[in-house]
């Protein structure tokens, strides 16, 4: 199949609530599909407010596949989670082409609230 | 009128939720704009992230008018729904330009939560 | 200053919910930017799912103003509303190059549910 | 770093509610993530629907960061903040490359309610 959408992509807004107060988690996830027929290996670049950037975690998306990574799941090599109640943002590189949407399910209020966008695509 | 917008679309995250607490059922939304002077017929891939993808499901947008495709009442040729409760994610395909924007209402919560994005466009 | 933007924006998800359950009213805002220094005359055509399309609803957006077009309150020239508890599409034309976001605010459950996208831009 | 993004972007539909009944403050984010060199000195205009334009707010983000520029604690240089419960909408400037993302939380329900887009790109 084609392999559609570009090799980078970029999510100004991103944060991890720590608070749930009902049976869904909030969380984020980093969807991606692959329609292409290489698996994809993808390198995210997280930035801060007032500490440097990290480099330190890595997710994939098999050749033909879709992966809603779950950023509250995603740990590094030293089993580290992203941390929480600070706001970031992600630099998403791939080997092969992707298309990426940013989704946040926030249950920090009994009742849930939800916002989705497509990341900004960097033209090859 | 001019044949605004393109042929293929993608959406990654894309999800049914079996569970509705109020008198909105939870539902997925795949709307198609067509201001093209031809029916068109919309093709779906539909890419899991445990199991192969699926080509059986279609759906439609006749010239000049809307299709606001209700994903939690699509069936295949066989009368099957979409699985529930697993993360997908959507190839939408078309004999003619149109436009794709992708709306969630959730009513997992008994109140309503909503999110909503322009899809991804292939240049042509 | 610089007229940014685009002439023609598309919106394929619009639906003016007819319920309300707290002070705010459930309504749909088309909102634009005229960064030019020309007024905007902005002509909407409404596609449905089941009549013909319309065009006649208008507004505007002067010169280096915003306009939060409220779809809940315009009228034609007739004085009627646009339709409740229908889905609808709406294609975007003005006079001027202009910017365009949709917004959605749902109180038909007493919690308030909120979307909004950049609307689909149409290339010159 | 490659400086992703560009300089120029636009949003039609902000708003600052001052309505807030949990403990999550309804506001406003504009946030910024600079993969740049240089840091981002990020001046803004706002537009109203019955006002002139204002150039009196600016804000930043530094190389290799991000900020999400929380709108309602912005003052001017005389210490005003913008103004409350006025429709209005926004074009960000920097000197160096960026990419936009525009969020709003809403609490003036108890209730949380999300939304979230990708500001529109202006192409240099």
């Amino acid at each position: 199949m084609t392999a559609y959408g570009k090799k980078t992509w970029l999510i100004p807004d991103t944060y991890l609530n720590s608070v749930s107060k009902n049976g869904n988690i909030s969380h984020e996830a980093i969807c991606v599909i692959n329609t292409s027929d290489v698996d994809a290996d993808i390198r995210f670049t997280f930035f801060f407010e007032d500490r440097d950037a990290r480099t330190d975690f890595s997710s994939f998306c098999p050749a033909m596949r879709t992966h809603h990574i779950r950023m509250d799941r995603l740990r590094n090599a030293d089993g580290e989670p992203i941390p929480r109640d600070v706001p970031y943002a992600v630099l998403v590189e791939s080997n092969t082409p992707i298309v990426v949407q940013y989704s946040r399910l926030d249950t920090s209020a009994p009742e849930m609230a939800l916002m989705t966008t497509i990341a900004y695509p960097v033209e090859d």
